[in-house]
């Protein structure tokens, strides 16, 4: 356990430009007003988020500068406000997730579903009530509301731990919503960063697991990480028809709506059974559905989970031992970016994090 | 009990031209061929359905003629096949839906979902397996597979039982699947034939319902047939925030998608909360969703219930006594010419039942 407290100005590795988002830089900046429910975490690690390369290069919109994106923080706990009282203590190992505040008084974050709240701020580039621009875990520490710091289980190393806040709860939430587990036909379309821990989650969660990808090119990948089936959509067009009656859920983790034929996934599916997207499209796109497109089939969006579910995630990582698949590399202005030049080309399997804070941020 | 069997040809009101659709002309037509499991039905009653307008018109294509549409037919058992089993008797008062076939051998067929089995023939204007075209109930006969002959209980006029044979189970069936009962918070948009009985419905089920209008004109209509709210979507456009997090289940009855703002009324469903369609609008509509529009929130189309969940809803309306509002008119070719043209102007409050059928089709 440490004791040591946070100093008065943090440091991170900050987009400065949109325009020259590939090229990050070290920077001091302000924290957020501390409040007395906040906490100080000394950060571990970060995972990378393929919402970090969405927000460094503008497609969501010219967000307030510096910009320190990462939503995917693992570190300790090293200041506690004067009024929290979640149970947390110094020197606890936490993680934050992509959500840092909302105003768990509304009937959504009573049920566990925070994400869904209107008060919800993000973990980078949003303002809160009081105007301060959120920064994320792409620095030394992070200032959050005590309620969105989750207790890590000891046997998950925190490079693995990372991902799991953003990308991994992304999945498990419509997974575990949608009822996967023993006897259901699950799919999941994307075999990228999240969808990879989709297909590790659906098995772990006793599932019958199908990859759903463009071409053969992850299909080895997609069986070791635990798929029992595998469709490469490009080489079988009419795959919907081939696979008639057969899902009870799919889980769409493609980047892009455009990638997925929405008209095709509902005939896959068994009467009643639900298609969840969890993608988060750029602002432009649009989804069209020929209108008996969703005879007996549920279309969806989910945003992130709870923190109730994320305890539960972590819980099924910790007692099933899952590991997932992820490459380490060093923060740092070049380290960053070598991640988002990689994450822009989809160079990765499946996941990076982002370790060695105590080099680059030692005094 | 009568015992008396059926002719060699049928009767019925047919549109022979769709281009002079709203001219029905009386025309005797060979009926199916009887299979073993078949039964014949001498008719008493028929309903209008929006569908019947549709198929009349043309829009869902050029249809076989004579073209005999409704599907909401009430008649008396006259003839059983062979390998019947399924326990009706001769006399037997019955109800024939906008289903007459199914496999009855699969997955779907085998959970209560024939309307979602592949080989599904609709009552009329769709060919089944030999060739023959399927021709429905403006006709002194029908005849179809025992098993989509449901019986109707005494208590319930045969007027208003035949409404529910299609346009009844059509918004019973999402009600029914996506839980409507007791503390939940249900909207019907769309209050004309099928959604005058989902408001009906939907309250004899124990939930807060909500009629969902355009204008306040059926304001009055509306309370009276169950609704505990009402809201005029035109008078309150910003409606989707004011009743933000209220609805746990909105049933569209509207005719077509364009009536409906679907990137609007998912902003008052509760995480979780689905919304059911039960359009079947013209071909060329396509739905377009936002991107962010469905977050938390589910989308479907439905389509008409199984025979179990048929049998669901007159046990409903038997025990509850409840009464669905409707004029009758008499079958004949005058007659149908009035129900069509009154149906495409939308003047009926709320659904036309066909009768006096002995008049018409006596020798």
């Amino acid at each position: 356990m440490t004791s040591s407290t946070s100093p008065a100005k943090f440091q991170g590795i900050a987009v400065l430009d949109h325009k020259d988002w590939k090229n990050p830089k070290k920077v001091e900046f302000e924290p957020k007003p501390f409040y007395p429910n906040d906490i100080d975490i000394k950060i571990e690690c970060c995972g990378v988020c393929g919402s970090d390369i969405h927000a460094a290069a503008g497609h969501w919109g010219d967000l307030e500068k510096p910009l320190v994106v990462g939503h995917e923080v693992i570190g300790t706990v090293v200041r506690l406000g004067e009024n929290c009282n979640s149970g947390l203590k110094l020197g606890d190992r936490v993680g934050v997730g992509a959500q840092v505040f909302s105003c768990l008084d509304c009937e959504r974050c009573k049920s566990n579903n925070e994400p869904y709240c209107p008060s919800f701020v993000t973990t980078y580039g949003q303002s809160y009530k009081d105007g301060y621009s959120s920064k994320g875990g792409y620095a030394d520490y992070i200032r959050v509301h005590e309620h969105f710091a989750v207790p890590i289980p000891e046997n998950i190393p925190s490079h693995l731990a990372a991902p799991l806040m953003c990308g991994g709860i992304t999945v498990f939430s419509p997974l575990l919503r949608n009822g996967c587990g023993p006897g259901k036909k699950v799919g999941i379309v994307g075999i990228g960063g999240i969808g990879h821990m989709g297909l590790i989650f659906a098995k772990a969660m006793g599932a019958e697991v199908y990859a759903i990808s463009r071409t053969s090119a992850k299909k080895e990948d997609a069986m070791k990480l635990g798929a029992d089936h595998f469709i490469a959509t490009k080489e079988e067009p009419d795959w919907g028809t081939k696979y008639f009656d057969t899902f009870d859920l799919i889980v769409v983790c493609a980047n892009s709506l455009t990638d997925v034929d929405f008209n095709v996934v509902p005939k896959a599916m068994k009467v009643g059974g639900n298609i969840v997207s969890i993608c988060v499209p750029e602002q432009n796109e649009v989804l069209n559905l020929k209108p008996f497109g969703l005879l007996g089939v549920s279309i969806s969006n989910s945003a992130l989970g709870g923190v109730k579910e994320i305890k539960e995630l972590l819980d099924l990582v910790s007692k099933n031992n899952l590991k997932i698949w992820v490459e380490t590399l060093p923060i740092g202005e070049e380290g960053v970016k070598q991640a988002f030049e990689r994450m822009d080309k989809g160079d990765v399997k499946y996941r990076f994090t982002l370790t060695d804070y105590d080099k680059e941020f030692s005094k």
